[in-house]
């Protein structure tokens, strides 16, 4: 099959490759990509950094040196990392029982946090350690995306409802109860209309307008910012912060300077739990949305080179004053639509957010915070994902469970509880999943080679041949259920004088389970039952290849279960003689 | 095969089946095993109240109830249950945080730590929870005894030493060094050296003597009692109290009261995690005995009624004024090799120590500690497995580091630390094993039914079939790997037009699994490249059913490996028209 040449992946075979190699034809594509992408990211960055806690310009530092040290490590041509909404809550969340929100030391404390972040993920890649974030299933990534975007929602909803106070916690907030702003809750819920809309009909819309349907779909897309340039506007024209409603205020113009304050000792300490979390979800996140972009344009990913750029991206935010950055799905959709051939795109952007810092940031200081709010809520309600639930439920009831579990751990235990609930859920039901093997007891289909379950199809059996097919790796959680149905199979089938057991399905066999076997095989011998073996694998072959079990115990290997099956069938042994 | 009717299982078809069926031909073993078995059990049952750091009379008290309790309920005919040397220690170690040892609220706990540890057992054999015992691997268990020994071992040092002040720690040995009492020692090592002799050389010595090598070996069991009557005469004799060496003082005389104290909350609370501890070392020690035991003479076990019986026996130690008890390895070697038949046996011998305790007992009082200790230290260092480690390295790395992990983390961290260790090291490795599959390109073995692995066995195969066969349950821990394994297997034969995963070593695909092959197939198809199954197991189809990936991705699903190769190899697809 050959390719078409724009699609051939540019990067992919070392790192900046798509630099040394890069083509005119791409560019066009990179620019518009590069704009659109830093017009959308605004409002979305100074959104995520007041969700997160910290002035909001800290979301727009975020959003300058991630997307350059990206670039220079990361593998995926598409994804465009910054601050994102689940990064977002986490560094709210896990800073809160360290500092006071708003205080310099929170900000400091948020910057350190994306330090110790970047540089775990930069040496787990390093060390090519991506391998770890497979122990999160996604039903515990779905269950904790979830619960964090419901615990989100909910702390937005006192920006929305224009209390003055922010109440930290649901219970507060009802048993703080204060009048709602109702001018306040009026633009809010304008606001949210409007996007709606704009997700969903005003696409199609502007095609029936005339335009282009990928113009269209991109226009809607920057729908955020017309909210952002009307409420500016009404605030001034109508100055609504006088009249109650609540603005982001002074803002400071020009780039974020270069900050290195060494952390203390007992500062690292409190943040390394946090930064192990933050850092584990960032990648998971990051690397799963790179995949399926690069899925798209047919290119491929390196996941411990996705491990250096999410680490030199969290390095470049904390060097210039921003917060913890992961790749973010709106704005890498939008990247991708938009036209972006390579990480230059991203570089593009940063050049555009760096410019605006330097000429009209301090404008955004009029923005009303429920505009924002409205911003970040329309975001992530797509985010509680009842889907995956209705599947995990429907497909594995202990994974809906996990699911569910995490999820529920989220809101009620906190982040690191729901994540450490989700983890131990998922491998207790795997360990659960295993500890039930199913042995069948098989014979020939007639006629051929096959044999499958007497429990399941009409099969040929030989009455003094009992073959049994263990469908699990043999191991300590389960040694003892096999053990019983080995024992079971043998008093059903009392005349058994030749014991087969087919391997097929066994890929680890460990010392629990050797033991079982050969205390099972010895007490056959005492009952003159000899023990053979079909379809063992080779690697499992190599590993009992030292045994006595293999060596002293077993009577025969057979390479395939027709053949031991024919061997074993046409052999009459003597009954041994009685023993007393 | 007919069978000896002496070698019939008496019990094993409901409660005291032994008694209701019982035989005058089993009545002879019976009482031989009860008197030898008592005589055995005296010394050894103080000494490892003395280990428990208990009076010594507590030792005595354990072995009659427990005895008669576990006849009502147990499924073994030949275990023998009481004060062990394992459970003694952990008695010791986990109540030196609560009490003072020799302290009347320390006994107290002690009876509590059996009552509750007996309900725990009891409750768990109602439910038929017996199988959560599977979670404690061959390892773990290993490295939990042997390093439990050696802390064994270094707590009775300083008795044999003739040390007045007992060190808790061997650290606290070391620097509160005092003079060694040389009498004391001199007692000691002879009491060694003759309980080596008796374990080693007596038998065979009797033997020559004219004894019967039954008999020999039985009275070979018996040397401890030898040197407990010597020195009880020597104590006696020279007086050996008065020259300084410590014996067990005054000892009560008569049964031991029923008592019962009821437990305050916060007693219960302190005492639960000891509880769960001691319940689980007990059970799982307890049931492995009994079904060695069961093996020779070819009778079976019932799990779930250890629990009970073992929960019977530690409810009546604790109803008696005793503590845990357990099934013990010597003590049931011995009374099996006098011929116990039933637990009838454990009834005599328990009745036999209730008339000691009526009448002789308190001549014990002038048995030197010593004497004690050397019982116990001879009985424990056999129980230092190297053995056990020398195979398990040898088989299987992990499962080595486990185990020595475990006895490293009994001797630095206690009880609970390296069990917990063991138990998270031996779930970690079984995940680490399970994230490292198996995934082998398949041909046909030329003139055969059977497929091998093309880099194992010379094979055929066909240039546009490529066929794969999954060597692990499909899961979150894995599910990047065999991705990456079928992605590079199909960048080796680019030419693949039809792609075989053959399913007959997987028997579950968790939902992250499922979503990799789901993603999977559809790049594949992306790419007019086809997606088929082959030998799906019946369990597997039945979840697999109603998915997606099932039902609309995946082309066909071949009951063989044969059938899907001959189809495939003569379907010639028209290349896909090129995509733009």
């Amino acid at each position: 099959m050959r390719e078409n040449p724009r699609l051939k992946p540019p990067g992919g075979t070392g790192y900046l490759a798509w630099l040394r190699h890069y083509r005119r034809a791409w560019l066009s594509g990179d620019l518009t990509a590069g704009v659109v992408v830093s017009v959308m990211i605004i409002p979305q960055s100074m959104a995520y950094a007041m969700l997160a806690g910290l002035p909001v310009e800290v979301g727009l530092y975020a959003s300058i040196l991630p997307l350059i040290g990206y670039a220079l490590f990361g593998s995926s041509m598409s994804l465009s990392v910054g601050p994102v909404a689940v990064t977002g809550l986490m560094t709210a969340t896990l800073l809160a029982p360290l500092a006071l929100a708003g205080t310099e030391h929170y900000l400091q404390l948020a910057i350190w946090l994306a330090l110790l972040s970047g540089v775990m993920l930069f040496v787990l890649g390093l060390l090519k350690l991506g391998f770890l974030a497979n122990f999160l299933s996604h039903p515990v990534i779905s269950g904790f995306i979830s619960g964090a975007a419901i615990l989100i929602i909910l702390s937005q909803l006192p920006h929305l409802l224009g209390l003055a106070n922010m109440p930290s916690t649901p219970g507060e907030m009802l048993s703080r109860w204060e009048p709602v702003n109702s001018l306040v809750l009026g633009i809010g819920l304008a606001a949210i209309l409007w996007l709606l809309y704009a997700r969903t009909a005003l696409s199609g819309h502007l095609q029936r307008a005339g335009l282009a349907p990928g113009a269209a779909i991109l226009l809607a897309r920057l729908a955020p910012i017309l909210v952002v340039g009307i409420a500016l506007a009404a605030t001034a024209g109508w100055n609504l912060a006088e009249a109650g409603v609540p603005v982001v205020g002074a803002l400071p113009a020009g780039l974020p300077a270069f900050s290195w304050v060494t952390p203390g000792v007992s500062d690292l300490r409190s943040l390394l739990l946090p930064a192990v979390l933050i850092s584990l979800v960032s990648f998971v996140e990051s690397v799963s949305l790179a995949q399926s972009l690069a899925r798209r344009k047919r290119q491929s990913i390196d996941a411990d080179r996705e491990l250096l750029g999410l680490g030199a991206a969290n390095l470049g935010a904390s060097l210039s004053g921003g917060f913890a950055v992961c790749g973010g799905f709106s704005r890498s959709v939008v990247n991708i639509e938009a036209g972006a051939n390579t990480p230059l795109a991203g570089v593009i952007a940063a050049a555009i957010i760096a410019g605006i810092l330097l000429s009209i940031a301090p404008l955004f200081g009029h923005l009303p915070l429920v505009v924002l709010a409205v911003i970040i809520l329309v975001a992530v309600t797509p985010l509680i994902d009842l889907n995956s639930l209705r599947r995990a439920w429907r497909y594995d009831r202990a994974e809906g469970i996990t699911l569910l579990s995490t999820a529920i751990g989220v809101l009620v235990l906190g982040i690191e509880g729901g994540i450490v609930l989700g983890v131990c859920l998922s491998i207790v039901s795997q360990l659960w999943r295993g500890s039930r093997p199913h042995v069948a007891i098989v014979g020939r289909v007639p006629g051929t080679q096959y044999f499958r379950s007497t429990k399941r199809h009409l099969v040929e059996i030989e009455p003094h041949v009992l073959a049994l097919r263990v469908d699990e790796n043999i191991f300590f959680a389960n040694s003892k259920a096999i053990e019983q149905a080995i024992l079971q199979a043998f008093n059903e089938y009392p005349d058994t004088r030749e014991m087969l057991l087919i391997l097929s399905a066994v890929n680890h066999i460990d010392g629990t389970g050797l033991d079982m076997l050969s205390e099972i095989t010895e007490g056959l011998a005492e009952r003159d039952v000899q023990v053979h073996l079909a379809e063992v694998k080779g690697p499992l072959m190599d590993q009992l290849a030292d045994t006595d079990w293999l060596t002293e115990q077993i009577s025969e290997v057979f390479p395939s279960t027709h053949i031991a099956f024919n061997t074993l069938g046409n052999l009459k042994r003597a009954p041994q003689a009685e023993v007393a």
